[in-house]
Formats: C-alpha cells, structure tokens, sequence
C-alpha cells in the first residue's frame, strides 16, 4: 500500500463499543523523580474486566507529568531527571520564581513531556510493549499527592 | 495491588458509550505566545450536552502546538516561550530557511509540546486540574489563523 | 462566548458510536530518522470502512517516539534530528551507558516526543492538516523494526 515502504499491517480485530468507565488514582510522590503506576493502572483495567477499546491517562497538575519509559534498568530515570534539568534548569533568571526555584523548571518539563496519554487494549490486556512502564514524573523537589484521572472506553466482559 | 506505593483508587463511574461529535474551532492567534482556548473548549462540552467519554483537541499545523498549563500566573507563560526558544534557537544554521528564521524552530517547538491531547469528561464536566488551562501555542512569529479539532466520544444527555 | 478571543467554533457533525478495530503495524527503520507511516495509517483507516470517530496510533518502543511533523521539505526531518540531538547529546557522561552511547539520548528522545497519539477521523478521512505527516521517529543508531498498535474508535460504514 504504501510502495516506498516495507512497513505490513497485521490482522485486524474489532469489538464493539459499549462502556466507558472513569476513576481517579492518588499516588503519593516523595519528591523530583519517576514513580511507576504501571501496576496500578493494569489493575484497573482488570477491575472493570475491560476487553477491547482505549485507555487514557490524564494528569491534573502542570508541574508533574506523565512519561512511557524504560522499566528495567532503573540507571535509565535518573539520566531522565538529569536530562530534565539540562534542558529547564533551575536558577537561569525566570519570571515566575514566587513559588520557589524548582516550580517554573517543573511547568517548563510538564509542557514537554505532557499530562494526557492513552494506551490500546486488547483482549483485556494493556498494549505495552515489553520494556514499556507507565510513570508520573514529579519535577518538583517537595512530596506531593498527584491525582491521575483513568477512563476506559470501549467494551468489557461484562457488556456480554 | 502494588506493595510498593500508597496509590488509591477511587470508586469507578461507568456510562454508556453512545455519540461521537467533532466541529473545528478557529483561534486567531497574535504572533508567538500562548492562547488559551479553555472557555471555547467547554462551551463545545456543554453544547453538545456531553456526559461522561473522552475530548479529543487536536491542531491541524505544525509550527504551533498544544499545552496544558498553569492558568493562574502570565508570568508562567512568558517563562514557557523563553524556555522553548532556548531548546529550539533560531539563527543555529538551520537546513530549513526558506520560510523564515522563526518558521523551523517552530516546527521543533511543535513535536516537542506535541498537536494532539486528550481530555477526560465526567458527569459533563472536563476534568481538569484546579490550575489547568488549554493553549495553543504559536511558535511563529507572526499572526496565524490555527485550526483546532475537537471531537469527543461517549455519552451525551441527548442521548437518553 | 469566551469574550476575549475572536475564536469560532463550526457546525458540530454528530454520529454513533460503534466499533473499535485494532491492528499493529510493524515499521522498518534504516536508523535514526524520520520514517512517514501516514499512508500505512490512511490504508488502515480505509481498510476498516471507519466513518467517524478517533484513531489512536501508540508505539510500543522506548528508545523511539511518535511526531506529525512537516511533510514538504525533508530538511525539516534533517533539522529535527539535529535539534533532538542538541537537547539530548551522547557522550556527556550518561549513568545508563551498557545499551551503547546512543540508548540513554534516544529514551530522552522518546520521553519528550512521547509514544501516544489521536488523530480524528471525520466523513471517513483523517483530519490531518495539510501539511502534516505521521512518523516514526527512529532514535537508535542502527535500523530496528517497530510495532506500532493502531486502534480506531468510532462508527464504521459497515455498521449500517
């Protein structure tokens, strides 16, 4: 189809459209770094027995975000954090300093890496990849309590 | 279900998935800086009288973007443009000149903050955070005429 | 009604809600680059008679991400790769290093461009603008194969 391309399309499988179905998870973050929901969302997607449809992950909050990375070799968040920095560092003369030096470098992370991202499903099962996990990124330097809005839509065992 | 975290998921809501229903929205914009379009986003949410499913935002260019952001303080966003124009100077020796010094770091700008975002609805409200608003972001430095998609899934009042 | 903006909204196009249909494509990459799947995406759309409604295309990689980018002059793919390269650089002393000295730069890659992304579908046609393609961003040095899911929600013309 696309001639230039080697690029093959697997087969298709298609479900019906039934449900959506809305929860808030609170995860609780002890400062600048990656905290993983991986398990947290795969739970939920287990709870409302989804089968086939779309999962979205939405962040409330504009000085955290949320991130797919690596979830093996833990050495691959800290460079994250550090490559975070280099590119919003702390102290460079921002306007915006009345809630503390490490809040405008957390707006400036939150708008690159962004607070919205859905994930397929299928047969029941988060389309993750093998090494893929799901994290909120703190980017500021003080504990928080980062709420994170999760919608299925699509269809659920329980629809039969 | 994750030992490892203290993370807490509310009771789930549940709907029936019913409508789809998707118009454009045309945002003047003055030249680079960020314009914010939640008003406009949620006069769409309430005039097609949704209830509970996903908003779709998406911009139809590539020299702007869209970004969830502090809605409180405009000192944020003037930060957020000088932010983005130290990631993506212009005048570096750029290939692509033909358009402009401003037109290929807007197109940087534009993958880095990304075109395309989802936001949950639930019982007809988008579910945004106390400090969220949406933008778009305009990169180049002129006046441009932005087309911004939306489109949301789910069920509507109407509906019943 | 946002009394401080000129922004307009068009006539709202309603339709039903029926059918999710998931597929992946699988993406040959020669190395780091810029590889168009727009036609691969469309071909699908096509192929499932998908009338209205959202499709959600999601990378299943973590040293590679997802851009609609500029589809005219391939000097802008050039100047991404450049600009990517500035913003996450090899050999400044990454801890994660055992992949090789260009993992840690394509996860930071990856993390900024993020995986996750929703294009509309209107009357049948993705509502892409008109100079905007889909990629693959390929962030690794040597060639891979990528999995990328594609998973369209909406009404169909088979569902009449």
């Amino acid at each position: 189809m696309n001639p230039l391309s080697a690029s093959r399309l697997s087969a298709v499988r298609t479900g019906r459209v039934e449900t959506t179905a809305t929860a808030v998870l609170t995860v609780p973050t002890s400062g600048e770094g990656f905290f993983e929901i991986t398990r947290d969302v795969a739970q939920f997607v287990a709870e409302i027995k989804a089968r086939d449809g779309a999962l979205l992950v939405y962040l409330q909050h504009t000085s955290a975000s949320l991130v797919i990375s690596e979830n093996a070799d833990a050495d691959v968040r800290t460079d994250l954090v550090t490559a975070l920095r280099r590119v919003a560092p702390a102290n460079v003369g921002w306007s915006h300093e009345v809630e503390g030096p490490d809040d405008m470098p957390a707006h400036i992370k939150s708008m690159l890496n962004g607070v919205s991202l859905q994930i397929p499903v299928a047969d029941g099962k988060l389309t993750l990849g093998t090494w893929q996990g799901i994290y909120v990124a703190e980017h500021r330097t003080l504990p928080h309590r980062r709420d994170v809005v999760l919608q299925f839509i699509g269809s659920c065992r329980n629809d039969d």
